[in-house]
């Protein structure tokens, strides 16, 4: 078998998702099961890298059972950045200066886990590299909730917050039901641009749970009219309605809805204008225009944290991912990120391929016009089967003393 | 063995927790189990009574699964309401009215799971029974998330919700040492007069966590320049400082901080006042007067509703009391709530008896001052020992293509 000579690198960017620890030990036991001597892991990105901030994974991640802890740990286990590389150009210090540590420490992979923003920095370090005719190879592990990466089927980190995302959705419609009294329940989900995670809760749907009423994505324009209209309609035969929406629906003239209120004229003392959010807004000119009963409930940051309920489909494939990575790197190949591809709708499988990060990075990718219905209110069934196989089955967390236990840095990496 | 003759009535009111139903299942089997011919279970509490709506839950629970499902199924499955009803008088209509119903359909024992507010509801039907010589037994099953019952040790729905707080407490600590920025995170908990939920933040301290840096109680006078000035000493050596409050906290003058933010003015174009809530006034006050990065997450409606992650323990409990209601109600009790007396600390053990419910109706139990710190800002080891034990062990959710399965009633029951 081929071994690993030299040297790894790994860091981890952008926003933390539930599962993003798995595709961290992905890479680190890949490495070391394929022969790596050291896999460092830089804190806090390629930031903390420029200030030669990094760890001996191996000080820390210590047996098999730190193995499992650190994938059902939520949260970027190294820290993350966000944190934009220079264009490359020879003899640019930046550059100068990460190159001169990876040398010193005589690193030959250097992996980046990560979204959009973190694929860039993949790019510029594997062209730069090429420019110095270095031979570090630099590979991309996708991780995003928000699932808006190109080219791969779909992101690691997206299945677990979708899975969180339905399952509380349907204990809030159930919460709903309990009063004998009109009301609607507007809750907002994460996602500016795409609305995969919105989409998601029509997953709530099934045999014991008719799902929300209406979802609305940022692909469609948001008519607030037309809008006030429809729940009016539902509340003719429905007692509680619910309401899912993305934090980043926007109306015609390309206004975000989260920012009427403000716009509205809503301050505080201290003339700081108060950002309401979408959900809180729209709840508010249901009680002026309709009269009803109304709440708003943002699911906030729980969406990218909640590993005590994640999906094992994606803390399985963030898995892969990382050892995919590893893999291709130790082939030489570099200037790639790992995609998954899905060879079969049913059953579902997935496997991992790599693909240019050139053709990735800051590319976002949006949920199709046609997965959304014609009136723009909620997802199509082909957007629910494209879904739901990456929501399937659990991984039980660790509980010590009645609460999911995880792993920390051994040191005090986190005071100041 | 003794065997109940006649027929019973259970019904559920206030809010809703995650075991509500487990406590429903509790009275239902425990009666069938001693021989009850019919269990009438009456939609939205005695509100719903009035109107003569009520199920036969043999229809609706048909096998030991659905038993399964419905004490892991949230929100009370019956329906609840906020009824009070009027000072028992005889003559009076709505006693005729309830008490006509109960005889028509021959029930002899009536179980209600609530509060404070619903042992109001046991008190005075138990009283009006007695006045016309009614030999219906009246029977309060406990249920709060919000542990303020008095002479109970604790109340079902409290342990759950106080597992599910500390668990994501953990998860949002961890998420907020992700960058290498200096942020202070508010969390909001429920709780408008007791800090019983808000203490139960403390248990996210452990092995693997620093738990929140302070907790605010209602039970203390909340000081906003005390409260700056100790965050900006933490911020003097800590990244990131995580913060619960209860959104019950006060100032000395009696009013509550999540006003503050609406008497500074905050209003929107229609003149509506704007309740922001305690955490967001709070963090909007830490970015003016310290100027660092703070946001505000509030636990919400899931606080109530996470049947995802529930207690063991608690979940157990709330089946044993509502048994026990069955059990003294055969017995001749009446006027009465089930209350769990804590018999021995470690070993943890609880056992249930009977206590007078004129003595627990509308009387509300806070956190002792002296099971919180001198300086107010945290909960004594005292708390946590109190409530570590409410928090333990696990009640698996039965998954159903990714999701957590409920039990419904089967028919529409919640249309219009």
């Amino acid at each position: 078998m081929m071994k690993m000579s030299g040297n790894v690198m790994v860091g981890q960017s952008g926003g933390p998702t539930a599962v993003i620890n798995s595709s961290l030990v992905g890479v680190y036991k890949t490495a070391k099961d394929l022969g790596a001597s050291i896999v460092y892991g830089m804190l806090n990105g390629v930031q903390g890298l420029l200030n030669e901030r990094y760890v001996d994974l191996s000080e820390h991640i210590q047996s098999d059972l730190d193995i499992e802890l650190l994938k059902r740990t939520p949260s970027s286990f190294l820290g993350s950045c966000r944190f934009k590389l220079p264009e490359p150009e020879i003899g640019n210090q930046i550059f100068q200066q990460i190159f001169k540590t990876l040398e010193k420490l005589d690193v030959r992979y250097f992996f980046y886990i990560g979204g959009n923003d973190s694929m860039d920095t993949i790019k510029k370090l594997s062209d730069y590299a090429e420019m110095i005719q270095s031979s570090i190879c630099f590979m991309g592990v996708p991780k995003t909730i928000d699932n808006d990466l190109d080219i791969t089927d779909h992101t690691p980190g997206f299945g677990s917050a979708a899975k969180y995302i339905a399952s509380i959705t349907k204990e809030i419609i159930r919460d709903g039901l309990v009063y004998d009294l009109d009301s609607v329940t507007i809750i907002e989900i994460m996602g500016r641009n795409a609305g995969w995670l919105a989409g998601a809760a029509a997953l709530a749907k099934g045999e014991d749970c008719e799902g929300p009423d209406m979802i609305f994505l940022p692909e469609v324009e948001f008519d607030m009219d037309q809008f006030i209209e429809k729940v009016r309609k539902l509340q003719e035969t429905k007692r509680s309605v619910v309401i899912a929406v993305s934090e980043g629906i926007r109306l015609a003239d390309g206004r975000y809805v989260a920012e009427l209120g403000t716009e509205l004229g809503a301050e505080d003392a201290f003339g700081h204008k108060i950002l309401t959010g979408a959900a809180t807004y729209l709840s508010r000119e249901i009680s002026r225009r309709i009269g009803c009963k109304s709440r708003a409930i943002e699911f906030n940051t729980l969406q990218r944290c909640a590993s005590h309920i994640v999906s094992r489909v994606d803390i399985t494939e963030a898995f892969q991912v990382g050892g995919a990575a590893v893999k291709a790197a130790m082939e030489g190949e570099t200037g790639k990120m790992v995609i998954l591809k899905r060879v079969s709708e049913d059953p579902y499988i997935c496997v991992t391929d790599t693909f240019d990060v050139h053709k990735i990075a800051n590319v976002e990718k949006k949920v199709p016009r046609n997965w959304i219905n014609e009136a723009g209110d909620f997802v199509t069934e082909e957007f629910e089967h494209y879904v739901r196989p990456l929501i399937q089955a659990e991984l039980t967390p660790m509980m010590v003393d009645g609460l999911p236990r995880h792993l920390t840095l051994k040191d005090k990496a986190h005071g100041k």
